[in-house]
């Protein structure tokens, strides 16, 4: 299922820190529940491959070669299109300086969709597309929950849209929709209530679309959390949800996964000491981590990261505490230098993130382990830029 | 005086959103000052070239094709020394799973000097260059704040340390210190105040450990804002700095340069807008600008960035004030929607970013223009990971 790779000689101990481990075992398990609960609900999975932009994890997430996918930059459909991929959702509001490049994408017999929210790029999208001669799949994106781009449901600005689409050479393709949101919510029944909102957002605007004579086959929702605990998604065609497939604290946070089954961490070796302060520091700093903190929002703040041994088992209240460029500090959550361990110097230690779209994308491959093993079975690459 | 580049028939107008622009004259200006600094106060420069992660930049940063470096990662000092630059100090702290590596950098003929701050590290060091019969040059850290690593001056851990070196084959280059902490000041005055401190932390240390016999001809210290604002480095032999050849708004709020100096800039589209709320999104998100938030901690908090046009003119008070994965939300910093700019949907801006070093890395190559002109006169890579 996975592309091939030649066995690795080496385990996490023979590495140079800081690397990026990821834990297959896990990963799969992760998969395996999402694609269960999307299955149970009756909708189609377009996963979002913004998180692990690897060719791997997208065959594992599919249990296929190929799929539909959701891409977050066109560096993204030109590299799963070089693998095969032809369903692809761009799901960033489009911009004219793309134009050109996704016209040349369709020509290359890529089915890429472009994502837009108002009159004035639908205007210029048509424009650029009639003087060429071409057509183009749009998406209209809606906001259901005030978090960042879209139409307003109800708000009237979503049938001159698809008229200019349709006045145009472009084939309206349904509506799309994201509870950026549902990252803030306090409870499970939160998030519920999140997801059935974001349905209700899509879902109104498809039907107010139809009903206006606007064919809009397809009805796109998702994130993590809220396809997690969505209990019914009638009208719903899709889901999209990207960060399921590691996981990550700010998920462990939100109820969403449990911290052990996070999938990724970074590996770092312990440098040295400041007794007095109970600080450990190690060779993972915010490059190796990423300055996301998303987890100070919570209830429980895990700093720049929850620490683990070598095996990847949680040492409980040990956390990353501060970071700068290439150093990490670490202690206990407390701040009691006498609650901290006493890792020797060149002591490995794992790391897991805040977020792991954030922590991944500094790294450049996956260092691949099963189920806690510190052999390191296959290294996946990952990309990134536009 | 850099690497020659093939003149490119494009300019800023005709890139894919989001790229990192970097202003040359901006550039060379800053590297003017910081060398003027640097040689009215009659000490050697080691630029710490972690910034960039540029050949182009540490060339016009030495005015020479090489010279002594500081480097963050070993593979910093691989790709620098591909280039011919063999006197290279790596400032983080050395680990036993990279021993190997940094003696086959000395094999190779780079004077890698490497950074310790304890017995035990020193002791697993020189074990293992006694054992291959190697040599190699260490310095030790001293903690001059309280920010990081580092050796307390007159702790009686710094004797220890020398000695475990004359008793290997390890050779005691000098003390290095980094105020870390001057990014946190409050005034120039305390800047000033931070720069005496870390001086007097090296020079005590170094004239320590000759007064006990151990040869220590090198003092090194440095951070942009403690070299910017030193008036006398008497005892010091080298200072390092790294962020100052571009600049961010963490400076720009410390006063050590005015946000219009800073060299390096994302630009970005506009994607849309919620009229209501006064938002424009964009296409540059955190992934094009990173996580760093650098200036939350300061009197002003500049959001995700501050905005400019196109020609680089800083737009007053208009910043970014959240990022999404490959969003951003532009609006004016006082939140009141009636006193946001209306950019139509395409238009290109430029924003300034907190954290140069950040958000740099989260780039494979800056679009070099010169002096506020749309030309992109040249493309220079730069790299990353370890």
């Amino acid at each position: 299922m996975h592309t091939p790779q030649a066995a690795q000689a080496n385990d996490l101990r023979t590495l140079e820190t800081p690397v990026l481990v990821l834990d297959r075992q896990k990963m799969n398990i992760n998969i395996t529940r999402m694609r269960g609960q999307l299955a149970r609900l009756g909708v189609a999975f377009r996963p979002h491959v913004k998180t692990s932009k690897s060719i791997d994890v997208a065959r594992h997430t599919l249990g296929a070669e190929t799929g539909p996918i959701t891409v977050s930059t066109l560096k993204e459909a030109e590299y799963f299109a070089g693998f095969g991929f032809t369903d692809i959702v761009y799901a960033v509001g489009i911009t004219p300086n793309k134009f050109q490049h996704v016209f040349d994408l369709r020509a290359r017999g890529v089915a890429l969709t472009v994502v837009l929210d108002s009159v004035g790029m639908a205007h210029a999208l048509a424009a650029y597309a009639a003087e060429r001669d071409v057509s183009l799949d749009v998406m209209i994106e809606i906001d259901c929950d005030g978090h960042r781009s879209g139409v307003q449901p109800g708000s009237g600005e979503l049938l001159p849209i698809a008229q200019r689409l349709a006045a145009g050479k472009l084939m309206l393709k349904g509506v799309i929709t994201h509870a950026g949101n549902s990252y803030s919510c306090k409870s499970t029944e939160e998030i519920a209530a999140m997801s059935r909102q974001e349905r209700d957002a899509a879902v109104s605007c498809a039907q107010s679309l139809r009903q206006h004579g606007f064919p809009c086959p397809e009805v796109s929702v998702g994130s993590t959390p809220t396809a997690y605990f969505a209990d019914d998604l009638a009208g719903v065609t899709e889901v999209r949800a990207g960060v399921f497939v590691f996981g990550d604290l700010v998920m462990g946070g939100l109820g969403v996964v449990q911290p052990q089954d996070i999938a990724v961490s970074v590996l770092t070796s312990v440098v040295g000491h400041q007794r007095k302060k109970g600080w450990t520091i190690v060779d993972a700093g915010w490059m190796a981590m990423s300055r996301d903190r998303g987890t100070s929002r919570q209830r429980v703040d895990q700093g720049y990261g929850v620490v683990c041994n070598l095996d990847g088992e949680i040492l409980e209240d040990i956390v990353m505490v501060d970071a700068n460029q290439e150093h990490g500090v670490i202690a206990h959550r407390s701040g009691d230098p006498r609650k901290s361990p006493d890792f020797p110097v060149g002591t490995l230690l794992r790391i897991l993130p805040n977020h792991a779209c954030a922590t991944c994308a500094q790294h450049d491959r996956y260092h691949v382990v099963d189920g806690g093993g510190l052999a390191v079975n296959a290294v996946w690459p990952r990309f990134r830029g536009w």
